[in-house]
């Protein structure tokens, strides 16, 4: 059956930036959409921050496997109510990647419960990033390690909770390292954090990005939807006598 | 050098229920404060939700080591000032335990990014927390078992992050099971999640349960003042020749 | 394709107690592999201690994605090629699960580094154990608990790593408590201890205790095979200009 | 009350090379015994290959809180019996760290239950640690990186269990990134993998590099001495009534 994905995409930079319109004409939400759509049984739909609610209305979220977030200059102008109910789709078992500057994101933070901080440099610095977890599903058909030969620098420290999964280290010219690839459970969901990615480098067409993107939309996927906001209060199981 | 604890405690229960104020005269947070002294070098203080910011300035959060967090009926009636104040602060360094219904607080929910949910029961039933880390901090001093007579049951699922360390697990009369010694690490700071209180059975003064806190205390005081708030922008520490 | 699932058992209790055989008159390795055939897409073969290299050869391991194993009272008569073997199997992609008493096996112990000690008692007491982890994929179709009316006790502390997933706590009418569904990954293999399981009371007929194992048989298969017993010395990827 | 220490090392290369007795001209068990004396309230013994029992009889593990190994090219040759008996005293409670070399040392392979194989190259390259968890007590008065201008290289993937606690991540010159910092609790010991350290490169010379042997001792102290190679068989601790 295939894997319902939603990529939601702020699509502020490439209506404003000429220079960032050439990179991803249609949107990164598009590149993305059309980058992962020979990788897997993906059916794949877009929303966008200036959409109607975002795009993710109630009905989209119950219906979306793995949602796919990139946010970068306008994370404020995402809703309380967006947020909240990203975040409890995500609780009852949606699927989450957060790719790139999504690490601040409102989502991502309120789910990790720290302040996703991290060291950033935009120089072009080549990036290779090594695979620690060569056995994990969304690490499958990747290398020891691939390279971006142009990417902006994140450095740690990263301000994040413990990964229950740590897949990818990256190395950058320039002398940082970064927990570029970090999985997470929460509630239901799980949460795939995936650092490649920028505006104006060409990156969501890499090919090893892209295979990394569609594991993870096939590792998070919804397995079941079963909310975790209310506290039952059952009569015992075993006599009291 | 004294580990600087404030005791937080809603403290409304005690005023409006006679029954509770039996057990309780001053308050919880007092019975706490009292029981902890004599079991380590501590500075305990006091703060209460009708207090003006809740007893919990900034000044006051900046000279605590650990706090501990007592609330059940009034979660929603903390500030989000207040809120926002204490989770940046455990970022930043300062250790939290939240004790039994501090799960549903908005402080510890906060840090943890779920919902927190449980299942409960009031039939004052027997407890027997079995001590799942002996050489933990937290355990010292604490046998492999200890039983509390008359206790309200929660129960799993318990809806919270893969804990760093587990340290308790609850066994209960009626048939369920707990995780009820739980620590995460979150920023620069330790949070320590511990099941036992109520308000109307006398647990905070039993010996083991005040150790334990007291053990607690120690472990996640702050050792760094340290905020995670910033993304600093450095140049390149290697050449990119 | 099918999961390729070799049921390793030491069969030696079936041979030598009439009680025994008439629970399991063909062994317990036997009830397993006919218990979970109607419950996945699984190629399933038997092996056992008596027979040639107990049945465990070079070929016999690398063409099996998930070995089971169950063992009681011959532990040291496993040979120690055969534990090195097994063991180098698992590192390099090979799914392990370890049933019951297979918690004190040469295989399981090398595995985890640790003593894996823990309590027990033969009382055919009551069990219930809670789903920690609805959403683990070993957890598919199981509810929240349930029960075995008869069982041996398994009691805390277990003494293992810290489990990097942990699925079910069992509850025993006795009192004790105990992590009875714990999985680690170890090289490139995925390890599974599932608690339950005994040669008298017919356990390994329970609808959910059969459905868990055929859900770890899944979840543990093999995903590749790469060796990790080599230290590399490659020439540097990047000039030292 | 002081922290009794035994630094054990392998003792081969200072023997036998000149090169090496140039830079350690005791031998590294004295390079580490002497620098690290400054930094707490360390009792500090040394043991070595060479001597009875490798100098680490039953009595002086005992008196051991850390145990400190260094070996590189001499593993094979450390008999079982001590293998066994380090190993044991561990899970009983002792603190173990191991550097560089010794992640193939039988003791540190034995505790991890993987291969702990790793990329290497000797090309006295630069290598930038980043403090990845500046909130750890290992970490306590390390910035957020510092240098070592000649070390050997340690690449990824490492063959560990996942790390309880993610310390360092190394950057090399090369192209390459390691885990450099690693911590977990076994039975009732802490482990600490500290990478930095070769028989060359005045290693055990430098500020930062001693200042986290000395935190590792005081983190991974015996905090309690508790065997864990029993399994109790209990009655009741409820009625079955």
């Amino acid at each position: 059956m295939a894997i319902r994905v939603t990529v939601w995409n702020e699509f502020q930079h490439e209506k404003e930036n000429e220079r960032v319109r050439s990179v991803y004409p249609d949107g990164i939400h598009e590149a993305i959409k059309h980058g992962i759509a020979q990788l897997g049984d993906f059916d794949v739909r877009t929303a966008t921050l200036d959409e109607p609610e975002h795009g993710l209305t109630p009905d989209v979220l119950a219906t979306t496997d793995t949602l796919i977030w990139w946010g970068h200059k306008a994370h404020d102008r995402v809703s309380d109510a967006v947020v909240e109910r990203v975040c409890s789709e995500v609780l009852s078992g949606m699927g989450l990647i957060a790719l790139h500057s999504a690490h601040f994101s409102r989502v991502f933070r309120r789910l990790m419960g720290t302040n996703c901080s991290l060291k950033w440099r935009e120089a072009g610095e080549r990036e290779r990033l090594w695979n620690i977890y060569p056995s994990h599903p969304v690490m499958e058909g990747i290398d020891e390690h691939f390279e971006l030969q142009q990417a902006e620098m994140y450095g740690e420290p990263f301000d994040i909770p413990k990964p229950d999964d740590l897949l990818l280290i990256s190395w950058f010219k320039g002398g940082e390292v970064f927990r570029s690839g970090c999985a997470w459970n929460r509630g239901n969901g799980r949460v795939l954090y995936f650092r490649p990615g920028h505006e104006t480098y060409p990156i969501y067409y890499d090919p090893n990005v892209l295979r990394i993107i569609a594991n993870g939309c096939r590792w998070s996927r919804r397995r079941l939807t079963r909310p975790t906001d209310a506290c039952p209060n059952p009569g015992p199981l075993e006599s009291f006598l």
